[in-house]
């Protein structure tokens, strides 16, 4: 099932606020969700996603199939119990996966074969074989089978040409996912995904298409796959808000704390990117007054947390009051310089938890915005804090 | 300051149950310390600690001095607020890291000079720069400097005479510790450190001196470097109960569950051992019924926990309810055994809590089985239990 309620719009951008209902749980909107590739989101355990208020968080179709496997899958009847997250999950495709084995897979119009990067095993993905193995996983949230269209290929510019075939495959697929969808009679969301590269009348065509075949949720893919960051932004202008209004758009794979808040005045609902998990790893930290750099000296006996703001366990301890109400239960800058230096886990364990914290937050504070007709001045806001420098 | 109440004895062997007050807190004795080499107990977060009943940790001198340094230290007051621990903490001198530098370090009665790991600096180590550091990270309890005797230098066995020599400088070592500690008016509490390698006669005189100094409480060295393990266990049979009885004692580096129940019959109040920390890490978990490998096959679709009797986090879940309690909001063993397939973070993390809680817990029905003046069926009952298998 998924029921999407349009709670509320900005009178000065595409920007809304939601509610969406799945089978596993309500997802305020907009929302970010973090991404939990293998079944885990990197370093963090599901409580911890709890406390910083994850509400939806992402499987990969692709990976899961590889490791465990679908009898493993089969045996816990679904990802939720096998990871032990009882919200809604989001699954992607597998498709992306799929094209980025580059010359290890072959597409044609009936799927992608492919020999598996686990045990070299020769493999068919198709729109069939998606929503089969998205049935098994159980997540709430099902994307169609789609063929992602690059930017460039070895420095060659995706054509008009090129990417109208590539859309136009994507919404054949969208309709076999759609029928193997109601086939196998799966009780969650299928969303159908916008392609259609650079070109906003073949995105524009991409759309009108999916809209008449009425899927419950729109996704946008193809963006951020290395265009230059102008490019991403105007089809962040264009497509999102032509979507229908009462169903929910998710923007794929996106992106920086700006493209979100950017995503959300364009009508987006619902945002995933590996960047704050993958950044946390890095000991690159996203912080309200700009970004950190953990490994940078300067942090080396500086006793403030990572974000003085933040109220995530990392910035917070256990209190969750934050550095700037008083609160000094968080770890130091200086602590966490130390840990990343010396390698220890405790590093990126708690980097992640504040990133996405921060990510998550970001969102809410979006939420809150909306909720009191505030969000203009809440852009403003977000824009000279993170201006600021930490 | 350090206060022993000597709580119970068993009549049926030197077991004692004990309360040891120290600055930071009360610990309740037979415990086992956790290691926090560098300032974390790698891959466990501070609360993680407190929720499995860690009552008192250790740290490593010789590394925080390298890392983060002792500048760093002095500016945080010492290392509970460095690394948010808020209860006792128990250093070690540095003295078996400095020995373990082999050949870049030169053992002189005046001290150990040695090159930096970690930039090449000539560095001194001495019962006095032990003391000063360990007055910097304010521990609750400060390890004497000591000379660790090996039980076999490349093939050669330490000779009675080559174990004396060492003895008695380590003796001298004590003299020096405890009037440094004096001088610096360092508020917390000094063990002495009983060695002799593997000589009974040898470790009564090193006893019998450290006794005549009246430490506030005693370890025993040297073992757990290396010898069989029935020597092991025959300094483990021969020296703790001949220390004051209204002492605490502290075996260090010691060891497998088995070791840590057979320590306790000899009369040991403390434990230490990175063998559940990095066990976890290489996937070997230690259960009441057994070891369990992590990456042996037979997991891969095993619904249970890890230890189907173990409330820990990664066996109960928030719940804190056993499997066998018919909790079920525990990670199974095929998910970890997926997470350690996938090199996950989240692998560790969650085996590191485990098998931190199991040694803690063991400990606890160790108290318990005291206090009920039970502990002869509890060691029994935990033989067979081990036995068993998992
Ligand atoms: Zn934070
Ligand atoms: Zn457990």
């Amino acid at each position: 099932m998924l029921q999407f309620d349009l709670l509320k719009t900005d009178p000065s951008s595409h920007a809304r606020r939601g509610k969406l209902t799945l089978n596993h749980g309500v997802v305020q909107t907009p929302i970010f969700m973090p991404v939990g590739t293998y079944g885990t989101v990197k370093g963090v355990m599901p409580r911890s996603l709890h406390e910083m208020g994850a509400q939806i968080i992402l499987g990969n179709t692709f990976h899961l199939w590889m490791r465990p496997g679908l009898d493993i899958m089969k045996g816990f009847g679904g990802l939720h119990q096998f990871e032990k997250w009882d919200k809604p999950i989001l699954t992607d495709s597998g498709g992306f996966q799929v094209w980025s084995l580059g010359d290890m897979r072959k597409i044609t119009e009936e799927g992608v074969t492919f020999a598996s990067p686990v045990n070299g095993d020769k493999l068919f993905m198709s729109p069939e074989v998606s929503m089969q193995i998205q049935t098994i996983l159980n997540s709430d949230i099902v994307m169609q089978l789609d063929e992602c269209t690059p930017y460039e290929t070895k420095g060659h510019l995706t054509t008009e040409a090129e990417a109208r075939k590539s859309m136009e495959m994507s919404r054949r697929w969208a309709v076999r996912s759609k029928d193997e969808f109601a086939r196998l009679e799966n009780p969650n969301a299928l969303f159908g995904i916008v392609q259609g590269g650079m070109f906003e009348n073949l995105r524009q065509e991409s759309l009108d298409a999916l809209v008449e075949m009425d899927f419950p949720g729109y996704a946008i893919g193809g963006v951020s796959v290395g265009e230059p960051k102008e490019q991403m932004l105007q089809i962040m202008a264009h497509t999102p808000h032509r979507l229908p209004a009462h169903k929910p758009r998710y923007l794929m794979g996106v992106g920086t704390p700006e493209d979100l808040v950017q995503g959300v005045a364009d009508g987006v609902d619902m945002f995933d990117c590996v960047m704050p998990t993958r950044n946390a790893r890095n000991g690159t930290v996203f912080t309200r007054f700009g970004d950190l750099k953990l490994r940078n000296a300067r942090h080396k006996n500086d006793p403030q947390p990572l974000d003085t703001s933040c109220t995530c366990h990392a910035c917070a301890g256990t209190s969750g009051v934050s550095w700037d109400q008083g609160g000094r239960e968080g770890f130091s800058r200086a602590y966490m310089h130390h840990l990343d230096r010396c390698g220890e886990m405790l590093g990126p364990m708690l980097t992640t938890i504040h990133n996405l914290h921060y990510y998550l937050n970001l969102m809410r504070e979006v939420r809150e915005s909306l909720d009191a007709g505030e969000f203009s001045q809440f852009r403003a806001q977000f824009k000279s804090d993170r201006a600021r420098g930490v």
